[in-house]
């Protein structure tokens, strides 16, 4: 393997790996231990884990003579890797405040060495084995940094304080209004899914074909005006535009809005941010939404969600991408010929392909260059505190 | 309309009616209020809701002048229909020690000769408007058939007294032994879901073309002989062929066995049946298993579930057919283009596209003539008291 | 033992069995089956664990040759005795559709007779050795004829139908309205608790002395009109008058009026009886509440509950006894110096001396004769389904 | 008001203050945020709270001017107080990652600096009303002072890290054996409870007199190795000496030896403490128990516990006090005539005289001079992460 590839891996881990600490900067030790609830995880965690995910799938299994930081850690810090053995509870992810958060630094700052050290000096033979391990724990890292945005929202979101993770030097800018515009999308035999070059998770895979019908799909996602609209014609009171799981739901929790926003009627009206409180944008897309109340809208809004297929392939004309998570109305199951990754990371994906749905795009949350219009995410239907939104399709 | 088509009404009402009759006649009055669990309903509360269906969605639209029975029964006896307004709690149906038997049975009574009425003197024009209602009806009369014995046997089974719905002259009949073999499939584009002719579900609707990979599934379903392997081999402890939730759940429930098998080291080993406590037959097909099981199973015998899609377009060339439901690969998800049936009836199917895993088949259980090979029944992944097992497939 | 003596005892055995048949006589099968909630039996369990008792205590141990009617019976009906072993558990007693009532009262009457003839044939010895059980399972059953009466109400309770326990011929007699009197006492040194002839539960003795300070006692309940004040303040949305479990409790469960009360400011204000719905006595003592509405209430009149030596020491003063149960401010201690009884009936009273609270008195609902003004009646705090009222106290 | 008065109350203030602050000292800011069950606190929390106790009840109503240092401290750190308005949820304190740690203790220096300043220069007759508030502060925090000790223990033990809260320098010196004494008491008419001089929770009065029968008291508290025969014999398995609801809470939870023992067949045996994993000292006493435990030891034991008026009338004769609270056999009810001190803190502790029970005496975590023989400890039956263990008492 030529030592560009080399210091291009390099620079890569490099990079990935600062960006998890420029995250945590505006964050307290105090704020980055705590739990906000059993769906989420201390920013501390994450920084642990993803560190002991490098330690355990390339340093142990290709650095000869590598010796654990810290024994312990693999209980700690492993997440739901049966294969590895028993480990520490999720709900109880909180309570640690051992190892203090300079410890976890700490050891980021140890694998770091150490895996820098490999990929200078592992033979050629041994790098290009451990190379997938250490590109999928570099994506694996990514999808962390946006876990630790929603994480840490979720936590703020719940201090009668107000925390502000970033503070605005000047008011946000607001979203320019933009009518609503369709893309026509043909249908018919189209390919889905991920081959050739690049990496991609193993659920975007393999590539095959699937059949459409004509559709056409939102140009750009819902608004938080035009959602306020559902909620002003009472849409968290009407059954019927509810799938009956989410009626239930609603009912139970006493749902009236998107998860972070504040009072309807107060002007001006407000959701709280990782700015802190801040005024609703009208234009902006709505945020932090759940399956069920993504669904709800599009049907009172005379329209659908699209499938993952749908918006797989019409993909190239859409508009606002990246901006929030768009939910589909495709659960979460293998595509054909679905084979997991073999080893530990088998238990990456396949897994969790039952009771969740697919969600497709991205977020501002998300780290730049980790998407793929191939690429799957997942979360159960009643999920609200990720940055998800919806982007309406219609049968034409 | 003509005569022999109200004959012919007449008749499948009266019969499909009567039959619900026969299937109570083992059960006492108390055997007929109690409800096992929230899932499940007593069985008065079958014959009550059953009924109030066809007095709802046929005798109070399209009757002139009908009055309804007891109008405290919308209230009572509405499963689930938002549009129909407030309704009693689901698990609370059990609370029900009035209206009594005695009463439900008169209600029914006075429905039939209600609609036997109808059948024979409404107009042809009105008849021919509530004829999809009627059939819907029966249709759905025959779906609560199929839950009043499963609904029964869950309460049996919890009943230390072991009561036997249904009294064996003889010993049942040994299944025959078979080898498992291979039903080979060519896939390509092949059209599923239901088109034309004959009754069908909305949610079997529309017929369309799907793309499959070449597989295989197997002529029969998976044995109870074959299932015991896999409990042998540790198959409930060892997390690798579990789904994740699936997992969880076997913790949580301390599953170790199919629902009602007892202790399998015991010689005979039993499980409890309609027919009280019985020996297990080794080579009839394994019941009353969840989705993770069925799924956790098939890992095990290096196979995996069949899509639904697989499945309908195998359909002829299988065996042992209507013994089982069984479970498959597929979200329960609308087919592209669904629309639900309109009126209160698109709550019927529609509303409950989320959570939920489809199965094909049928079972002992089912009403003859009720299935059809595009017929979608559909549960939670979780669910064990219907008569559900599986049959395997493979990629070739 | 004289055969007066024989006589008497069979005569109360029968008078006290046929109290129980008759208050099931307006009950059909499917009423005396169902369970209201796990604290609640069904009336057929009731029916048969009285039964079993006498078989356990009396037949079992003193009759030679007895044969128990079904051995099955030792596990279905023990109700919390755990040196007998394993039985089955409380809030599925309401699941046992089987045995039918019918099986239930030919279970009584077997052992009725069997009794019977135990009582008339014993030799004097065995008999002096089984009186004590006798003597205690018709206290016992006493003690359940009035549970049957608060059960069946808490049932028909959640039945939209409203049934009837007792159809009324003509409208109930109004109480009379009375200005509150105080029984004042003295206090000092006072003998409370049970001693010399008579029946009495373990839980009563030993007699011992306590020290009072001087005190007033309301000489009669407080009445529902006068409850309906304290409503009407705002009582229920205001943390004062509350002890602090009570509030959680009343925030948690939306309690806003006695259990069985309906909306208050409808004409009449109507609640919910054995009668079916009535229209509201605003004379007669408040009944249904718990003892945290109790104690709530009496601070707010600017008293407080007696406790139990109070109350006992006065109760030679007091008027309308037995209307209501009594809810005094002392928790369910032991005596000083208190031995529970031997043998099984060890566990019938003092092992549930924690975290209850004692009432005095008796109800409309208390068989005849089954009380004592040293007789204390306990349950949990949070307890509404009890015919529970109070009185209130004074510092003087 | 003489100056030397001024001086102690100031002197006393300082040291009670500057205890909290000393007992804070091994823990980092992330060990002070986390609250390891609802039950507990944070130690973050544990230090506001207390200085938002003397803000309230003493500088806002007696000191002119005084300015709170932040308004939403109102909110945030009021514990229970309905008086004072709505508050943030118990079971949340520990998501309060900001106010930081930095920002407590700033305000603990403000409201030390001000309270100081008030001592000194407020008029004798201000100072003389406020005299009880700051009383009453100083016992409330030592109060507190204890529970940060229970409530950092009870998240050290949750923590796979074993963290140390106070480094041994050797190791700790065994307790010597001693064999089971008892101290008699001849009982009769004896006064409980406080008056005259020095201070007292109201609900250690009003002082009266009981009567008690004669009984005998161990000189000293169970001990490790007495309770492990009780483990030994079975004790954990054997329902007959536990209170019903305590039986209950063994099988749900699957308790089997005091709160934080390890595995008792290994060698060493081992518990965890303050001062991290140590051997079990089988002459101390034992620790962390319930009182349902305490109660089934007696029972075992051949013995019953004391009640808490045993308790106090024997006090002076007994040995090794103040090692672990003991459990007594008494409801933790309000003494006759008892009147709550008025204002805010009459919710001090009358509101939560139901379903507790009281421990007397005081362990190695209560501060010095904190503690009296009238002092009344309270707790629900099943809490087990207090200081707490028992003493046997019999009657004679």
């Amino acid at each position: 393997m030529p030592d560009p590839y080399r210091q291009s891996l390099s620079s890569q881990y490099a990079a990935v790996r600062a960006h998890s600490r420029a995250l945590v900067q505006p964050l307290s030790a105090e704020d980055q231990c705590v739990q906000a609830m059993p769906d989420a995880s201390p920013t501390k965690w994450h920084l642990a884990h993803t560190t002991w995910f490098f330690e355990t799938l390339v340093l142990q299994p290709y650095m000869p003579g590598y010796c654990s930081v810290d024994p312990r850690y693999a209980y700690l810090f492993n997440s739901y890797y049966e294969s590895l053995g028993p480990r520490h509870a999720r709900p109880e992810r909180g309570l640690l405040t051992r190892p203090s958060l300079d410890a976890v630094l700490a050891y980021r700052d140890a694998v770091d060495s150490a895996l820098q050290a490999f990929l200078h000096s592992a033979d050629a033979a041994t790098l290009a084995l451990a190379e997938p391990a250490i590109v999928l724990g570099l994506h694996h890292e990514q999808q962390h940094q946006e876990l630790m945005l929603t994480d840490i929202l979720a936590l703020f979101s719940r201090n009668p304080m107000l925390p502000v993770y970033q503070v605005l030097s000047s008011a946000l800018a607001l979203a320019q209004p933009s009518n609503l515009q369709w893309h026509f999308a043909a249908g018919g035999r189209v390919a889905v899914g991920h081959a050739g070059e690049g990496f991609a998770f193993d659920n975007e895979t393999p590539r095959h074909d699937v059949l459409l019908r004509p559709y056409r799909l939102a140009k750009r996602p819902v608004s938080c005006g035009e959602y306020l609209q559902f909620i002003q014609d009472g849409g968290y009171r009407a059954p019927r535009w509810w799938l009956s799981e989410g009626w239930a739901q609603v009912q139970r929790e006493g749902w009236c809005a998107p998860l972070y926003w504040r009072d309807v009627s107060a002007k001006p009206a407000q959701h709280f941010t990782l700015f802190g409180l801040q005024p609703l944008d009208w234009h902006a897309p709505v945020c932090h939404l759940s399956f069920f109340e993504a669904q709800a809208y599009s049907a009172w809004a005379g329209a659908r969600l699209p499938t993952e297929f749908e918006w797989e392939a019409a993909s190239g004309g859409l508009e606002q991408l990246g901006q929030v998570w768009e939910w589909t109305r495709s659960s979460y199951d293998p595509y054909p010929g679905f084979r997991p990754l073999s080893g530990i990371a088998s238990e990456y994906n396949g897994k969790f392909m039952v009771g969740q749905m697919v969600l497709r795009g991205g977020s501002r949350a998300t780290p730049q260059g980790h998407c793929r219009n191939t690429y799957r995410n997942f979360f159960p239907p009643a999920t609200r505190w990720q940055f998800a939104g919806l982007r309406l399709a219609q049968d034409v």
